[in-house]
């Protein structure tokens, strides 16, 4: 699996190593400007975004088109790291739920996961949604979907967040 | 979206700041030693395996039950960073493809997402599978699935990679 002109170098990060460092490889680019005014998921009224991609980075677009349902991973860097334990969609009436069973952006490593369409494919951008991330969003990865987008019908009953 | 006992400081990490730390949350213990032996994805033959959740974050667990459908993140500690096209599937014959439109994990963030049924939950850790990470591996996040599992045809039918 080695790319043509890359130089092939051992990731230093091991299980043993607890400091595991993230590139940002684009940046989210919404009329969504703070997180208050945000909807909780992408199928909730969410804008198309723009995906600018870093520029040592282009190339690892190459094969994406409009019409593809892909994953966007995102840092949510407004989140609150140190939180274990939420009310599920802010509702105080629902029980304190561990992060990891919830949709959360507060938690240890507040990485969002948004399924998205391409709509379109520039060199170093590309237009996705619907997508709930902020501007500013760092994009941390891109990954195509194995298998059929969620159903609509599924995604406006979020349960737990 | 607060928790109960825990201190809220915002995170530093902003988008104009490149260097995003990641805290493993577990860690995969799996009969799976080696890359080389490991399917490409958990549909295609993977066993099930064991999270260790990191003492401190144990309470993010509570919610989770047998039989929930989940997203596992992980950081393929054993990946090539600096590669930007690989061929699909590692198959030389298909062409050089960015690694943002496959599922490979050398890419610039190697992070691995892998969609897995809970077996079992214990006081701190959990059973899931399939799942095609090798031992060792780090988990940085665990979340619920919005929407059905992936059906087993388009998994047996991966392409791109």
């Amino acid at each position: 699996m080695g790319g043509k002109n890359t130089k092939r170098t051992q990731t230093k990060s091991s299980a043993e190593n607890n400091r595991l460092q993230l590139k940002p490889v684009g940046v989210i680019r919404s009329v969504l400007k703070e997180r208050s005014k945000a909807p909780k998921q992408g199928a909730e009224g969410a804008p198309d975004a723009w995906i600018e991609v870093r520029p040592g980075v282009t190339q690892a677009i190459d094969g994406l088109a409009a019409g593809d349902e892909i994953i966007i991973l995102t840092w949510f860097h407004r989140a609150h790291r140190d939180v274990l334990k939420v009310h599920p969609r802010s509702d105080p009436k629902r029980r304190l739920t561990g992060v990891f069973a919830t949709r959360s952006p507060d938690r240890p490593n507040p990485i969002g996961l948004h399924e998205v369409t391409v709509r379109k494919v520039g060199k170093n951008r590309l237009r996705v949604g619907p997508i709930e991330a902020i501007d500013g969003t760092p994009v941390i990865d891109i990954k195509p979907i194995l298998c059929s987008p969620c159903p609509a019908k599924k995604i406006d009953q979020p349960d737990p967040q």
